[in-house]
């Protein structure tokens, strides 16, 4: 029932997930006759399940109220579906603030992980980059840092296959000596050669888009500043563009004869292909779709949770958190 | 004598900010013998002041040992100039952490400024914004960001001409309770009717391109992640642009036909003409050229730097600061 255009484009992009990948076997948690409504138009979804609930967390909700007062919302009816074993995953295309504090309430986070993180995928000039956290947490420590890099770590290669992901922390500038205690204390925790990370050490933020690493690694303030500035310079650059190509009869007939080779670039800034940003470090998988996201969007949020399932994300960070947990006790304890 | 083509590139800079503006008068610190070499192609620097020092501080030296051992550089001579009242303004293209640390030293901060801070300016939709602080300080405090928001406010009205700059705090939303405890409480300053400053709230990392304010203020450690990453999303899109534009003869004939159009675009986008990045709340006019900026680029800090010497900036920087301690002074007081 989330977003701006649900449950519509909700149901439209379960739908395509659906027709992708038919294993996917989806729960749809809202308004029943609402739903029951949409459906007719997917065959697909023809036998769907339907948990049945007429509440919902409002988009401008506060949080802590939507907390307190949303206990038989569908969104967090759906989070205890994955509470109780009943759903592999959740995916939300509603109030993020609000999933946010539900899913931790009811999932908790891992044994080995103090907070979670907000993670998601941003396109580079050689292909994805990992980036976390996006803003879940404003102030963190270097354990939570450290902590981000093994999600960020497992994710990538869950989600992706590469099977050594580097590892860069975000920082204004890549000499050791550079930014505050904390980052340079998780920089020393990561370097170390029994931390089983491929780090490789501070990047800047030009570094995000230039593909220097699989996974960036920052404080969720820093993190989304880096993300919102990307979308908006993104924006930015291409409305110039099309001012541009709409400037003149001849930029017009370019445009036209360009415009099959544009496709590429297009396509590589398609925020809809990106969508679906992860919540790592629960008790379980939590996946938040963008509230703008179209069909398109809604399905590839699903298929990062998808994803996730099918490559056992949750007990490969498990055991990754705990491989590193011994190590970090280990030399403590020396 | 600093930066990647140093002294060639930064002689032809002079040379044309001088014939752009003949009431410029530089003087060149460095080796004379190496400079008069490069004097004869520039007709408009033939009567050029140079300060003789062999001496200079290297582009990869520690800012503490360029500090310690680097006394007759030439930048430290420079900034003397500066500091002796011989020069209005210097303008350095060297080692950016030498420059803050040596400036800073001879320079000292103005009454009621704790820290200096480096600010731009950044292309957005409707034109210019200024942004700071760009990395010359990784922690700051509330009342860092507040002295920051004056000195901001002081340089876009003294370099563009707008008489009341929009100004606003970079956070991770716009809600009033987003942020840190730091960010709300320099807000809650900047929002009091008494300061005479055109704040108008937080604002996010899509703000700065979309320009929504004239003036963002941040702490270096963010601004310098906001810098970066927007140079690195407007490179990868012009690559990707570029790559487009050559993947076919179709694309190669659209790109001729467009070129003109284009024009607008490469000129926002062209970094040269927002070089010169000020270090703001010295006792002196303190600008730094990027180390890789072209003439044009060298010229064009210099013009910044004029700018602020023919419109008085430290005599207005100076009034705002102190009608901004009277006011913060006069409240807790009461």
């Amino acid at each position: 029932m989330g977003g701006d255009k649900a449950p519509d484009v909700v149901i439209e992009g379960t739908a395509l997930a659906v027709s992708r990948n038919p294993s996917i076997v989806p729960t749809l948690v809202g308004d029943e006759p609402v739903l029951r409504a949409l459906l007719g138009r997917h065959p697909s979804l023809k036998d769907v399940d339907i948990l049945h609930t007429p509440d919902q967390v409002a988009a401008e909700e506060v949080p802590s109220v939507a907390l307190r007062t949303g206990k038989n919302s569908s969104m967090n009816l759906a989070i205890s579906l994955v509470k109780e074993g009943k759903a592999d995953a959740i995916v939300s295309a509603g109030n993020s603030g609000a999933l946010l504090i539900m899913a931790l309430m009811a999932l908790r986070t891992m044994e080995g992980i103090d907070r979670p993180a907000l993670a998601a995928y941003m396109p580079t000039i050689h292909g994805l980059c990992c980036m976390l956290d996006l803003g879940a947490n404003i102030d963190c420590s270097a354990e939570h840092l450290v902590q981000f890099a093994i999600m960020g770590d497992a994710f990538c290669r869950v989600t992706t296959g590469v099977s050594t992901p580097s590892l860069g922390l975000l920082n204004v500038g890549e000499e050791e000596q550079k930014g505050n205690a904390t980052i340079r204390q998780a920089a020393t925790v990561l370097s170390r050669p029994d931390v089983e990370l491929n780090y490789i050490g501070f990047v800047e933020g030009n570094d995000i888009t230039s593909g220097e690493v699989d996974v960036v690694v920052s404080d969720g303030f820093s993190g989304n500043i880096a993300l919102k500035t990307t979308e908006g310079t993104a924006q930015f650059i291409t409305t110039l563009l099309r001012k541009s190509f709409k400037s003149s009869a001849m930029a017009r007939l370019a445009y036209l004869l360009a415009r099959p080779s544009l496709k590429g670039l297009r396509k590589k800034l398609d925020p809809q292909l990106y969508n679906g940003a992860v919540l790592l470090g629960l008790n379980g998988i939590v996946v938040k779709s963008h509230g703008g996201a179209n069909a398109r969007g809604v399905a590839n949020a699903i298929e990062v949770a998808t994803r996730m399932i099918e490559n056992d994300f949750m007990d490969d960070l498990k055991q990754s958190v705990e491989r590193s947990m011994l190590a970090l006790d280990a030399s403590s304890a020396q």
